[in-house]
């Protein structure tokens, strides 16, 4: 019997099962290094240990999508490994921040099971948790993918489909623990512009654009040990380019969004995504944000904001979906999520 | 109105002006771990705790040029936004190590100001300073930029030209407290040379070339969170190809001076120096070094000396000017700085 | 005269030199974050500190790789700036675990002289040591390359070729201290595989592949402070390629070979190894391995096992050599070590 692993298929799953993901990892001053380098990544509270002291904080956590990025990466082997497509995102929950020196591991539930028609293939629902070496959990999510049958003739299991929110509200989001932006300094953040600044409907192009490299996000990749062959092998297409892993798209347009958003500093709530087309090396991401809604959160001085976060490779932006709906061929990323601000 | 950064116009500034730039810096072992992957860095001072200690420091600290590099990144937002041309540096000096753990935050005087005649642009001169968080200065240095106006109508301020000392004095160096080069170990700096084994007008070509890859200059400008978006955004040329960051070159010549300079451990001031030529990737950057002075400091064995270091992408070796005085094609730099080396 | 490093040539060297070489390495969170970002390192006791801890150990040591590259960069000014071939390992053991913040040096000394029958290179053997900040040894290997004479008139040393075993036996491995896989996590570590389940003469495909890219081998090799020309200066050859560090190979394959080795922890003793193909960006790297032998070490639960590791370029898993003997084209590495896994 072959010893590597060869992941889960679609029948592999039931309702209720809990999947304990392999590989933890402590995370610490080089991931957030690291992070900076890949990513033009700015935003005080995460990069200056001085300036989240004055928020309350500890330390600078790491960054709240580097932290995502290492939960993720783990549910890779055994979530997505023979998954035809990832479909969507929604409840994702930045619980406590996560210090460096933490050591992380994940778990997933599987909530929802669907087969499809063609009884080729189905769509699981996964809970997946990021879990702290105090067993504490930090961040948790819900995901769901499209994945292969190992055999098509199995039974196809009882349909589950989970009652997600399609947005979560302010009471669901995580305040961190002594968070106060009573103080916050706007001047070193950055921009002056606070909560009350930002009006619904608003729209932000963040203007800068960044191109690809191969090595940049295959050295992103692995450093989430997300192991997924197709951001890996360029043997599995023609023209020798790997598949862009869609977290370094979010990474890479959160982080651009500094520029217009630099106050929304930190990820509270994932609502909802979309990774809307590929990203290859070469593609040169830009991005653009509006404001969904915004909330008060009765932690010193934070407010709420719900953005959505759209990243383009190419295009006008505030350009989105054509008239038959779909999303345009230069829109690669359309995230919905909750951020924290100083009012 | 945007709520995007539009950087400084020349008529924004004014003498006096302190601009506090955004976004402070926790710097640690993730950045000298990176410092190290992307230039051969090899001075043994700052690649090991124990041979510090061995020289009076309380550790290794952050490459000098690192320090620089984010002292720098933070002033560009303000200062080259919308500069024209990186036209000189004066007066750099070296206050006090960085450490590991220190968060840098910086700030930038105006200290001089002309209108050039065509009233489009103007020449900006600033005092920037690196400074940690105890409120102590670090790293200062004069630049000037030139920079566009907003409104060619706004009209010329008083003309102020900073009196800039044409090389600092060995006693404007400042000498890291502790210091002593008495009992230094040769053998693991790797080089026999002492400060009394290198002549005035002695050059040095340092042999080694380095092939530069985008990935490479992009992380590492990233890294220091300069913003500027010639360095990142691949559509702004036709070939695709990313201006790299001035910056980057200084590092690399510095890390392969090493290779004849190894004994030259700390870089004390900056006394001058010009981005001859651009660097794009793909050049094979060489570097090599003119001894252009030699002082003793009064420190135990520490001695300074006066190097020209100059890059290359191609061209004899010790050829900068032509017949006409200007720089060679082939010169990118010309750096004029002092070092601390064993007497 | 020059005051560049010409490096060691055949006549430089006489059996019983100790050549200590150059420049220090504090190693540390940076390193390790490099480390995975570079490679798709999973093997979790280099992952996380609680892993480690629950297997005995203090904390996650450095990769017993990264520890090697660092060891073996700084023998290379001295060991193979000259070198025309890199002819073999002998004899290489992990003596003890590298924690962050530890300072590494080498030294080697010569072992084994032969010059070659052309009188213009020779064969040089050193035992080359990696030693702590407290004067441990922490690594040691037998490495024998081929050095040019810079002067063929020299007369030939007397020939002296070392006795090596051809294989370590399990007795010579150091087993780190408090090392305990009595309560090892199978689940957390990945695979359910323990050293029982593992027959001689078994192959294992390892499946996954990585295309390499020129900025990441370079900053791999940098970070190790390997100077070699060769890996970074692409005037070097026409087509502009660098040749990649054999090291990088060596680790591209073990990485990827924790897909059905997971459980293949600690690298404890290299018997020998061969680069058997020169590796450039783009080659797409796969690995397969064959277990050669298995003893018990008489830690608690602690097995070791002996393996074959083998990269390749292409071409189907488990070819190796040609009907002439030699190792096919696609073939770029030919490694034999013992790994800890338990029982």
């Amino acid at each position: 019997m072959s010893k590597t692993n060869a992941g889960f298929f679609f029948e592999d799953y039931h309702i209720g099962q809990v999947i304990r993901h392999a590989v933890p990892r402590t995370v610490g001053s080089g991931e957030r290094a690291l992070y900076h380098a890949l990513y033009p990544a700015r935003h005080a509270l995460y990069s200056s240990d001085a300036f989240a002291q004055g928020c309350g904080l500890a330390a600078s956590p790491l960054d709240d999508l580097a932290a995502f990025h290492v939960v993720f990466g783990k549910t890779v082997p055994d979530v997505s490994l023979n998954a035809r497509a990832n479909l969507g995102y929604a409840e994702g929950r930045w619980v406590m921040p996560v210090w460096p020196g933490d050591t992380l591991r994940s778990e997933s539930e599987v909530i929802g099971l669907k087969q499809n028609s063609n009884g080729k293939t189905g769509v699981v629902w996964v809970r997946s948790r990021g879990i702290n070496q105090h067993d504490e959990v930090v961040i948790e999510y819900v995901r769901w993918v499209m994945v292969k049958k190992r055999d098509e003739a199995a039974p196809a299991p009882e349909t589950v489909v989970p009652d997600l929110k399609p947005v979560l509200d302010v009471s669901d989001l995580a305040i961190p623990e002594g968070l106060n932006f009573s103080g916050y300094d706007f001047g070193l953040a950055g921009e002056p512009h606070r909560w009350g600044d930002y009006q619904l409907g608003e729209t932000i192009d963040h203007v800068d654009g960044v191109t690809i490299e191969e090595a940049e996000h295959m050295m992103a990749t692995r450093l989430w040990q997300n192991t997924s062959k197709t951001h890996f092998d360029g043997t599995m297409r023609d023209d020798g380019a790997r598949l862009i892993y869609g977290g370094h798209v979010i990474s890479m347009a959160r982080t651009l969004s500094f520029n217009g958003l630099a106050n929304a500093q930190m990820i509270a709530g994932l609502n909802g995504g979309a990774h809307a087309n590929p990203c290859f090396a070469g593609d040169t991401v830009r991005a653009w944000s509006e404001v969904l809604d915004k909330a008060e959160t009765g932690a010193p001085g934070v407010g709420a904001i719900r953005l959505r976060l759209v990243a383009t490779k190419g295009g006008a932006p505030f350009t989105l979906r054509g008239e038959d709906g779909k999303y345009l061929p230069h829109v690669l990323l359309d995230l919905d999520y909750w951020a924290l601000m100083p009012m």
